[in-house]
């Protein structure tokens, strides 16, 4: 079983400067920390909470301004789409395509990502249970892409709220594909400020590690140079200046899980 | 304050035939018992649990059909849209454009939906709290659309059950729109088969009576002459042969809430 | 089928003054409405939300107002019982004894007031699945007691939060027990207020009106001259002075409930 | 910080030779892997789901059998009280006084567990927010006793299943009182048989690693020879020969956690 990778970057792209200085601090991040790195932004943020919040740069910025993010610093890229025809695009300029959980039952943007060829990473909908996963990864392996990840990223708790469930984790994994843990989503509050998602960044390392000490096989992290300031999902996204230390923890619990042949 | 709508049909088109047998049976339904029939029938079941579920007759001839129902019936139609692209021409057939519950935070799918002039019927997701509608409403709104319809149709409850809050639907009257109980969708049990969704028909009538008696513009109940064989949500359909009955009763429920001025 | 009762009261007892001004004017709303009334009030609140929280007056003083309220006005009394030898120096003074939602699985307290021959009325656990009661109600009816009436009062949902799902209540009815809806329970907010639990009054007619709507044999509902100043769940009681009109408008839902022999 | 604890043994007592060997086993095991071990036997089985279940072999003798293995092994010992007059002759017989999660807001047993100076360990309501426990602790805390307890055993989510919210971790440890991670109570599937609870003892383990990997004080596991023949909680239970294996692997998650002075 291979080492975690982190999935990371700024929820969404706020231009070309920011971008090139998360991924190069996350590619040193990487290499100091032997974690391997894949880059995460948005281009749009198509579901926001509120009509008047910022969505993005739009695809045909944001997609050019990640495919120069991969040629400068060699980091795998990961963006998420929200329409079938926006698939072909987005697998030009990055190397895999992710599911929104809203979108996660949506046939035909499954299938559009999955005939791209890239890889695809599902987030679970809030509102299904583990066990309606494989189903999911049905409708994208029909197309014969084999490179599906399919990510937890918390569960519907009441109004407001999401629970990080940890047997979700090996519920999914027993459908062979690699499952990932969003630790900074599963403890947003969704809808929770009126016009905007609340989220307590204090619990999204302590999901993280729970996470890895069961076993995954990557970590999602949103993270910023200032989370504060962001334009979305600053209440749960890490402030870049703390990411080395929490990698070099969450690569303690990892490597102990995965030293252990007796854990399923 | 209106008599309540009903807004019925079958889950998905089988063919024009089966379109026109249920359509003008619900007309008779409305003409015998004074109650206001909306026909509802979706061309393409675009998030079935599983890929190799039936999906329906597509949306070129399921809009024919359904402009082919409205002019052969009278009665008004409302369909479901999945994509921004697909609005404009579906205004052009149908009546009321309806937003699924998954895809009630797209914002480019609500403004679409809003730009076309239509009247706009939003489910209200299983993820989201009454008190987040507003935000879902004003996006349409922003479009200068002032025909909006909310519909409550459950909230996740642990994994593959829906509950119906009652208290969801003052919640959302508040906003000013008109609120629509979903009665058959309220009683699915999502995943709960395994490939497909389970349901508890039996429970309908039971939750579409006290959403009357809370008091509501329009109750949703989906309907098929064989709903065991029918290719979508068939545990959760009423037999058409028992829609009449059913609905004497109900409108007896909201008479008495409506002549009650006390009533919020 | 009877027509509901309307089981109603302060949530504790306050003093003998107090005890009998409520319980007349709840004599006096039954005779002006033609709704039987059962007067709940309790003698000791035995799981606040804080140890520091008005308790009430102790089980003596209690069970002696309660039988004045008795003698003087002609209405059962209920009360709750929170140990197995509570149950008999209770079953002198009333002639309901009420199992509260927490303790609903305690075999012992269901059995000593079982075997009082009282009138036993449980609460469903906010934790319980209205499926699980055929085993709670057996605790009781083990012990030859044929009268034994169920409550709705909500289940957990998340945190701090109750939901009502109206489908319990035909699932209960089925055990052939008699059903109640705690109208005033269902819309508190557990632990809600830091040290004591919150509430939204403004709901429990909302939901009483859906429960009477579905088919109940009696609601419950609190109820209190002041209820912002009342000791204990005044963020859900009804005020005293709107009973009556509510009373009217619920007596309606129950009787078009009950006069549709179709509704199951 | 110190390393975690191990509260260990059987459902319930069924006999004093059954309560020897298990204590016996588990004191070798603690001796072999270095893990301090506490036993936990119930002397009576309060709230079964049906009053036809095996309750147990009563106080008298379930006390005097506890008191037994605490002579013969040298263990602490830990059971549960349902009712206040049961604290002072257990706290004679036994170490700690547990407060099952369905009592946990019942305040006269929460005081006379307090009242006898002995431990008290407190298992969190299954309708209980984990900021709700600061009310809960403070209960016993104004009896004067500071040796309390907080347990995570899973809170309700929809019917008849429990979810594990590992951020109740740290928000109960900011009391100030050591918490307890239970892992086979957080996958027992309550009323899930019918006229029992089910269970799901393969994520026992998962749990467990993952509430270490956060940090806690104990980890509670019930343990039988033979699970599936056992009177109570079978589906839940490890095989106590599996017990010194998954001791040994949640022994190096606590160590990593304890050693990097970063975790909360």
């Amino acid at each position: 079983r291979l080492p975690f990778v982190l999935i990371a970057g700024p929820c969404q792209i706020e231009g070309e400067t920011q971008a090139l200085e998360v991924a190069h601090a996350l590619a040193e991040l990487g290499r100091a920390t032997g974690v391997p790195v894949i880059y995460k932004s948005s281009y749009d943020k198509a579901n926001r909470t509120s009509a008047t919040a910022a969505r993005g740069v739009g695809m045909a910025r944001g997609l050019a301004i990640l495919a120069r993010v991969r040629e400068a610093t060699g980091l795998p890229v990961l963006t998420d789409v929200h329409l079938p025809e926006q698939c072909a695009p987005a697998a030009e300029a990055v190397d895999i395509l992710q599911i929104p959980a809203f979108l996660s039952r949506q046939t035909d943007l499954l299938v559009a990502a999955g005939e791209t060829g890239a890889a695809v990473n599902v987030k679970k909908g809030q509102f299904l249970a583990p066990w309606d996963m494989p189903n999911v990864a049905a409708k994208i392996a029909a197309t014969g892409n084999r490179r599906i990840l399919l990510t937890e990223r918390g569960s519907s708790f009441g109004y407001n709220t999401l629970v990080a469930d940890m047997r979700a984790l090996p519920i999914m994994a027993a459908t062979g594909w690699p499952v990932v843990f969003d630790a900074t989503h599963a403890v947003q509050q969704p809808g929770g400020q009126g016009s905007s998602s609340g989220g307590q960044r204090e619990y999204a390392p302590v999901l993280a590690r729970a996470a890895l000490a069961v076993g995954v096989a990557a970590v999602f992290i949103e993270t910023h140079p200032d989370p504060d300031h962001a334009p979305s999902d600053g209440p749960n996204m890490i402030p870049l200046r703390d990411m080395a230390g929490l990698v070099r923890r969450l690569a303690a619990f990892d490597a102990l899980a995965k030293a252990d042949p007796g854990l399923s």
